[in-house]
């Protein structure tokens, strides 16, 4: 004998996993405390597949920090790691919908309680907070609003959009009927083109009441979604500023209902510029994914 | 006491369910052979919701035929009947994709062996065959092909299309490339209007080589799919017809391959007339609906 034979395939065991949403923001969870799954970008993709897969707007996996080389030096601040995953399978720092629904998970399986928890990302730890009431509360970072804005055009009516920057951009339209967004079939062109050389989300919000806000969001690279949780931070901070309440100028918290397609976002903005965004996060289903189909991918 | 105190809601056992798919036309299975579940048209909108719920074009129940009002008459002829709904909790008679999918989870299950297999639905018994290969084949019934055709508008450009009326109505047009269908964001335009007072399913076709068509679909009501099995029929009957091909004319059966964007097809059609669909049916996980979830909705 010359070579030793290939060792005969192992058949992988199978994959637990959860399925839930925040606001409609939709997520296949894997837990592997350990570690131990090998969830390449195909991996990835095929799970957040909505027909061939389970499906999701992105993956998380939930890992021990201490498990994780990315999350290890945070381990003594956040003892879970989000991994999160794009449905295309490439790697994301954070989502804020998504993290809430991570949090959702550790407390349904006994691993936290409610009350404060920090949870690590690839963006750093975020604190979070699951209210006896149901709802979550996430730090989302400040905004920054570069720039004067841009003009969105939507079947041939311009509307004047600000710049708001969560961690990714935001053009952010006040319009006086969601009607006005059209069918967000296609993304919006705006000008001048030169202020997202990459693209832009853009938001299109109408007043509802006071501190109240309805929102359609077109998400870059995914077109019109049911929730963006940074398009809520955006749209608040916004019109905070288009209101007159910048909580930096007044001294004082302002805090925005943000209600989108998938459901409620409640935004709040600190003197410091700190903002919190609190909302709902729900497990849905969970089951194991087949043998045969993952062996196959 | 003048009343008794109501009973105590219980709650609800978890709900089984798989999610499985043909050619990417995908559906949540729900087991329930004693026609047991109460599944009102709101449950089964939620389970399909694709971002709220479980996600799947339609949902296909389980049942002994036995067991059920409306099958137990064919209960010698098929033990299992497929209660079909589409997304939106409405009733359906048939699903060419579904059947397959039902079929393979009746194999999995070990509930029936590959081979021959009749399965009871609202469109009468369905004779289907489980290869071992793991193709499954549909009997789909006969086309009808009425008038003289509609004329397609897509950017400007008019094409051509057949009647092909297949318990649900489709217009088929060949195109030089998949492209001239555009983005299918909205019902293609069709003249004259009166031909199909309530909207028709529209199919474009290109040839790949011989008895070999690539398909994109508009469907009726959902936009553009991944698959449509009756669509995919239509397209091969169109097809044999352009082609001199009629097997009621040759006394030859004509088998067309045909590519959707979720996968391929094969359509035989007989000289009786009879059509027959052979693809891939995959289940791809299990699992159990969560309680709160479920007693929420």
């Amino acid at each position: 004998m010359t070579s030793a034979a290939p060792a005969p395939a192992q058949p992988l065991p199978p994959v637990a996993f959860l399925k839930g949403h925040g606001t409609e923001n939709d997520f296949v969870i894997v837990p592997d405390p350990g570690n131990e799954l090998r969830l390449p970008a195909s991996a990835v993709a095929a799970l957040c597949d909505r027909r061939a897969g389970i499906g999701g707007d992105g993956l998380l996996r939930v890992v021990r920090s201490s498990a994780h080389p990315e999350a290890r030096s945070l381990a003594g601040e956040a003892e879970w790691f989000m991994d999160y995953r794009n449905a295309d399978g490439s790697i994301a720092e954070m989502c804020g919908n998504g993290v809430r629904v991570f949090a959702r998970y550790l407390q349904r399986a006994g691993l936290v309680d409610a009350g404060d928890l920090a949870v690590a990302t690839r963006g750093g730890v975020k604190r979070v907070h699951i209210a006896e009431d149901g709802g979550i509360t996430v730090a989302m970072g400040r905004a920054l609003l570069p720039g004067d804005g841009v003009t969105v055009t939507v079947d041939g009516r311009d509307w004047p959009a600000r710049n708001v920057n969560m961690g990714n951009p935001h053009a952010v339209a006040f319009v006086e009927d969601l009607d006005h967004a059209g069918d967000l079939c296609t993304a919006p062109p705006f000008t001048p083109a030169s202020v997202y050389p990459d693209g832009v989300n853009v938001e299109f919000a109408v007043d509802r009441g006071p501190r109240h806000l309805a929102v359609r969001v077109h998400e870059r690279g995914s077109g019109e979604t049911r929730s963006c949780g940074t398009g809520a931070c955006a749209v608040a901070v916004a019109a905070a500023r288009r209101d007159g309440a910048d909580p930096a100028v007044t001294g004082s918290p302002v805090t925005y209902r943000v209600d989108l397609p998938g459901g409620r976002l409640t935004v709040t903005e600190h003197p410091d510029g700190e903002i919190e965004m609190t909302g709902p996060a729900v497990i849905v289903a969970e089951g194991r994914i087949d043998h045969a189909w993952l062996e196959a991918l």
